[in-house]
């Protein structure tokens, strides 16, 4: 079989695909099946497994539109963008990315380690599973990609080379519009907001002048900011757990961004897992997701702290108070995001599992819990200086949406 | 003669040059000459002249490395931006930019139309002449270069293709260095302070922390910030005058980076001009500056708020007061960068002849002032709104040395 023009593979096609590719990966005499396991909005994700060894690798070939709707035509670029990002990522943050193996730029697909012995960190967050590394994982992870592909500490030619190689016009236009734009405008196409919330988000959300102002600011951060690679879809769904490892995948969204968009996309993701945990009253899950939370954030700000200790050259960068100013319009623009991701999670078109598996009031509480929370974060995202900071918001939130009155 | 391998032309290959490629821009009988008569750092300036016809035509060439020191190596690539961003520049703002003809990209060489009817802009302020249509000139020129080509405006994902296109690292290189950290980090190598002030900028620039610090800042807001395609090094010396006509030219070091940037410039050299005309009694001249200074800025203001009113369609863009936030930005900025520009020409490496053609306490005191208002343009940027507040700034520290103390 040819694999010289570009087409979406089926599962069988993909298997040949391995037995004529990719050989090498497996012992001398393999057989091969393969499933599209899949479940994201933008690829196929092909399982390849050696029924002899039982070894297997994933092919993620990216499709020409999204499957989320045929709205979003994509470049199939996008899979260079990623095995790029993941050599990349690989090298800062060893460990805490899939190995890749391969890239082929016909097919548009990227070959790599199947993760099958790791779970989706937000099916098992649903499960009330905790996870005694993800804290400390998840920080280094994100000061090492983060800080190390910033100009405090690349040379400044190579960054500029690099910001050029992962201009990404299209997956940001996505980010754009789902996460900035759309669920503070009323966006009656795409916006999806639960029955019992419409009246309550029209005008806490839609009529606040003021949150539709920073927001705006925000966007606009986000587009001009070219701060760091970052990965820029970093939500539980995009993470495998296992007890003793943590693996982050899909980082088709990355470009320079700012730092605070990966760190506000944690946040939140961790938040919405509190909020399911709240709702089925799981009070150990949900205090260990609020201790994860307050520690994923204290150790992200301990190790920035650190690294740029052992790293940062630069002089301009060096000056006696950089360092603080720097760190903290980072987590300024961390609570800026966390306040978005939980407003476009439950307002706009892409919801999170954690809250729609929720139903009537105990839907209706969570959301509110979110929103009023989400408020907070972009419109005092000034004054975010620790862990305790961002739990204190949704404590408060909680408090005023006390469970008697919803249940 | 072939010119199918780049190398830098004397005058007389840049005359076969002209007479064998662009014979189409005279008249059939033409005989040529040519003169270099390029006074910038970076490349090769040939007038080619029809002695019939007397018309006359201009070949820039870019060079391997700068004039002014070899230590600049340079790609000749930045011919190549220079003859895109004319082009994007005629489209924005017609008529403010030479015509370009032709694009070589072996030789490394653009042809344009020769100014020499007009003069350069700093020569001319040096012998006190004045232009009245300068300040509507400059502010439509940047309000429409960019303004333009900032996403409130572009398509983003068109902005974001620009972006990629107009990546400059080694011409923001120079900028980097030369504006934002030497003259703040006493580069015994490269800076170079005029005797009677050594001790003075000791004490009130290099010994200055905050100063440093927001030098620091700023610095990462011009690395960072792709906000509007800028010209880059809109000096007085990149503009060429005439009583009915302004071009402005030599945009080699432009690229997405911060509107204010092109704005503070301007600001900037003017301030230098009346400085120079101060320092020579020639009050006429000093108040003609002056008033077009607050002009400038004044018009900026109004034609950008006149211009965003028309072609701004973005959504959030719209949002109410967003506006007056973005403009309020970008006057920060270039207060900001007015004050690095001050103290970059008269403490770093490369000068400018409006302060180095003074003498003695004449030069001392037209440069305390510079830096002097410098300062308080950099650390106090968030307070300027209007032409006038600039002015005051600069009034403010010609009040504190009275040239009586220093004659």
């Amino acid at each position: 079989m040819k694999f010289d023009t570009y087409f979406t593979m089926n599962e069988s096609e993909a298997a040949t695909y391995a037995s004529e590719k990719l050989a090498y990966l497996f012992a001398d005499d393999f057989s091969l099946s393969c499933k599209e396991i899949g479940d994201g909005n933008l690829n196929y994700i092909f399982k390849v497994t050696d029924k002899r060894s039982n070894h297997s690798i994933i092919i993620k070939q990216s499709g020409p539109v999204a499957r989320i709707s045929d709205e979003f035509k994509l470049s199939p670029d996008r899979n260079r963008i990623e095995y790029e990002i993941l050599k990349l990522q690989q090298q800062f943050a060893p460990g805490l990315v899939p190995k890749v193996y391969a890239y082929d730029p016909i097919m548009h697909c990227t070959v790599m380690d199947d993760l099958s012995d790791h779970q989706i960190m937000r099916r098992a967050l649903m499960e009330f599973q905790t996870f005694p590394k993800f804290a400390q994982d998840i920080s280094d992870f994100m000061v090492n990609t983060l800080l190390l592909t910033s100009d405090v500490v690349l040379e400044h030619k190579q960054k500029k080379d690099l910001v050029r190689n992962f201009i990404n016009p299209q997956l940001c236009e996505i980010t754009e519009d789902l996460v900035y734009t759309e669920p503070f405008n009323d966006n009656k196409n795409r916006n999806d907001v639960f029955e019992l919330n419409r009246s309550w988000v029209s005008e806490h959300i839609y009529d606040s002048l003021p949150l539709r102002l920073e927001t705006a600011k925000l966007k606009f951060e986000f587009m001009n900011h070219a701060q760091s690679l970052i990965h820029g879809d970093l939500h539980t769904g995009s993470i495998f757990v296992r007890q003793d490892s943590t693996k982050v995948i899909d980082p088709e969204f990355a470009f320079f961004g700012p730092i605070g968009y990966d760190v506000g996309n944690v946040i939140a993701n961790l938040i919405f897992s509190w909020a399911h945990s709240d709702a089925h009253q799981q009070s150990d899950h949900k205090r260990w997701v609020e201790e994860t939370l307050v520690a994923t954030v204290d150790l992200f700000i301990t190790k920035f702290s650190s690294v740029w200790d052992q790293k940062v050259t630069e002089v301009s960068a060096l000056t006696p108070g950089f360092k603080e100013y720097y760190l903290s319009q980072v987590m300024s623009d961390s609570a800026g995001v966390t306040g978005l991701e939980l407003c476009r999670r439950i307002i706009g078109l892409a919801h999170v599992k954690d809250i729609t598996s929720l139903t009537g009031n105990i839907r209706l509480r969570a959301e509110r819990i979110c929103l009023t929370a989400a408020k907070e974060f972009i419109l005092e995202r000034g004054k975010y200086c620790c862990g305790l900071d961002f739990l204190q918001t949704f404590k408060k939130a909680e408090a005023a949406f006390a469970r008697e009155d919803y249940v």
